[in-house]
């Protein structure tokens, strides 16, 4: 490879490769294409097919996560890759251009035996949709995919153990999931953006810092319903109201710091009839920051007002964590020289963190791992009108290519 | 009747048949007690027993309104009653109350042969639950339940006219059910408060000079749903932040006038994740003033803040109407002598507007109106823990009786 020619005939085919998964979907007009539903092993026909093609050698691993493997002439591997499920109604890129992208690179990479040997990994699970939890691919690869997670059901009461042996894998076979101790050596992830700085910017590609540490909680606030024509004003202890005022805090405080996102997203409201002062009302808080501890000073600033906003008005708030996790910075050595790629490549990468969670942040735990941006037009992203420019794809596809060869043959 | 022994078993009596109605209902563990359910047959059978004993006639009209009749010298009426209905998960005494109190009041004023006619009306319908419109029961009494109503669905799209036949009455004789031109010439109603001021005053009764109008409307506030990670705050369209600010302004314009209630009482977020910025809000506006025009003021200024808020926000706001009800005043003439027997019984009752619409409000529209509160204890109504104090309706009941036996009998 290395002539535009073949670089654009890639670009094309992993464009058309993205349209031909979206087709894999447990919905006949919409694509949703969720961990181990019978719409993935379509995806992994597909997939598989594919990565043979770009000569790896194909298997898929306890979990479902699909691989294709070229061998290098050590066991040392270097790993690229992204996931292939879906949210509800998605978009055609989130996840599955990255795998796209790691085959054409192996593709175009195609007749050269490296010192490393190289993984396209399609992790069969990220975005949490069935289980409620993210991730089950590249915690299994990293070897944290336990009896808890194996224990987890989805809403028809299955659970991932079951999912696993439905799909013909061994759910009692999942620790050799895990790779062996020290692999990979690298993690090279490309992914959409999901959001509009690279598009505001005017760029294509954008190298990942870091991954930003979440804190997700549930707040109770409780009050007392009342009729909405018999109750004065100053009588009330109006949940909703009270929820109101602690939703103008959140987004008060998250506009004060740029890369500070707060979000109450999920709000609902018992016994939420137009006639009755509402009396419950529960609402999900996610803030996100880069810094650790500037998420954390927000978070206790929200719960103190939270408290404040509850006592000035006769409720009773109570809030409980869901989840939290630390930002995971992207390896500093290999996100040097992920931007020394573009740069050689004649292109422009803004460095920027990464405001959703990825698979990289998981592997983070067992290798250096580089993330690459390919912009998001208009930052739309979990949506069917998700988008990408082929210019942009073409782009990533070329620092791939550079980027890989030079790692898969690094001494 | 007159002497105190009585007056404390009719009491007694009253309460102990609240109680037994409360199990009249659709489901085990609560009341529940809709428009011509099979419930309301129980109910039927346990009222017309207890009219019976009060030496009144017993019928049902075409629409299931139970009405007792105590015939006079005259074809003139003075009707006496309230509603059997209830709200899902309702108390004991919303409704019921006055009709027993009714019951138990020609009780009092039994082997009297008055110029007047007096009928006990339990209202069929009054709260609304089961065809989203309330008041069917008075309608069909004052002459104003026509096609329209009839033609109404429920949750499972039976028709009112298929309901009313389901009960074994003829939808094609509604009209049958409306009272003779002129009459009744008087209409009594005892409701509890279902609101805090006469707890708060330390008053058991209330004198209503006016049932408030009411204003409902439905704003559908539509902004841009997006990641909570990736998208910065000041690129979010966020519905949700947008509906806060203006719950807030809400409250904020209701808490200027004391008489004033403004309720945003129903709310519903899409696509209501925690990771998604909603871009979908709907939520309801209830606004109820005792003058038309302070309320209709007071709905223009929230319809302008919404427009303001939706436009600095980049959000648009759909402002739909739902029902609006002018305020109906309660008849100068009836009330001042409701108000004499309050005092001729050596009990204070305050003068206060009903935030509530009762059938009183339905009945005024034919004849004169007089409405009675009793104090609603913590102001709790709708609420399976609705209360009464024996005391207010042993006071209640000692007032109607007086008032009933001179009203019965005026010239």
């Amino acid at each position: 490879m290395g002539d535009g020619m073949s670089l654009d005939a890639l670009t094309d085919t992993v464009l058309a490769r993205c349209e031909a998964l979206a087709s894999c979907s447990e919905a006949p007009d919409r694509l949703t294409r969720r961990f181990l539903c019978p719409a993935m092993r379509s995806a992994h026909e597909l997939l598989a097919s594919w990565m043979r093609d770009a000569g790896l050698g194909v298997r898929v691993d306890a979990v479902g996560n699909l691989i294709g493997r070229r061998d290098g002439q050590t066991d040392r591997i270097v790993a690229v890759g992204s996931h292939i499920d879906t949210v509800p109604n998605a978009g055609r890129y989130d996840g599955v251009l990255g795998v796209l992208l790691g085959i054409a690179a192996m593709d175009a990479l195609r007749g050269i035996t490296f010192r490393r040997t190289a993984d396209v990994i399609a992790f069969a699970e990220e975005e949490g949709v069935r289980f409620g939890v993210p991730y089950l691919g590249s915690r299994a690869v990293v070897g944290r995919l336990g009896p808890a997670e194996l224990a987890l059901t989805d809403a028809d009461g299955i659970s991932v153990a079951r999912a696993i042996e439905g799909f013909g894998l061994d759910p009692s076979a999942t620790a050799r999931a895990a790779y062996p101790p020290g692999q990979p050596e690298a993690y090279l992830e490309a992914h959409i953006e999901q959001g509009p700085v690279l598009d505001e910017s005017g760029l294509g590609l954008g190298i990942v810092t870091s991954i930003v540490g979440q804190t997700r909680l549930s707040l109770a606030w409780l009050g007392r319903s009342g009729h909405a024509g018999t109750e004065p004003m100053r009588h009330r202890r109006d949940a909703l109201a009270g929820a109101a005022e602690f939703i103008a805090a959140v987004e008060r405080l998250a506009q004060a710091d740029p890369e500070l996102r707060a979000t109450v997203g999920n709000l609902v409201v018992t016994p939420n009839a137009p006639n009755v002062v509402p009396g419950d009302v529960r609402l999900s808080l996610d803030v996100r920051h880069p810094v650790d501890e500037v998420r954390r000073q927000a978070v206790d600033q929200l719960r103190t007002w939270a408290r404040d906003i509850a006592g000035r008005r006769r409720l009773t708030v109570r809030v409980d964590p869901i989840a939290e996790s630390a930002a995971v910075a992207c390896d500093a050595g290999l996100t040097d020289r992920l931007a020394a790629a573009v740069a050689a490549e004649g292109l422009t990468g803004v460095r920027l963190s990464s405001g959703a969670g990825h698979d990289a942040a998981v592997l983070a735990e067992r290798c250096p791992v580089a993330l690459l941006f390919i912009r998001s037009p208009g930052g739309l992203s979990h949506h069917p009108d998700e988008a990408v420019r082929r210019e942009d794809v073409r782009a990533a596809l070329s620092v791939m290519i550079r980027f890989l060869r030079l790692e898969l043959d690094r001494e």
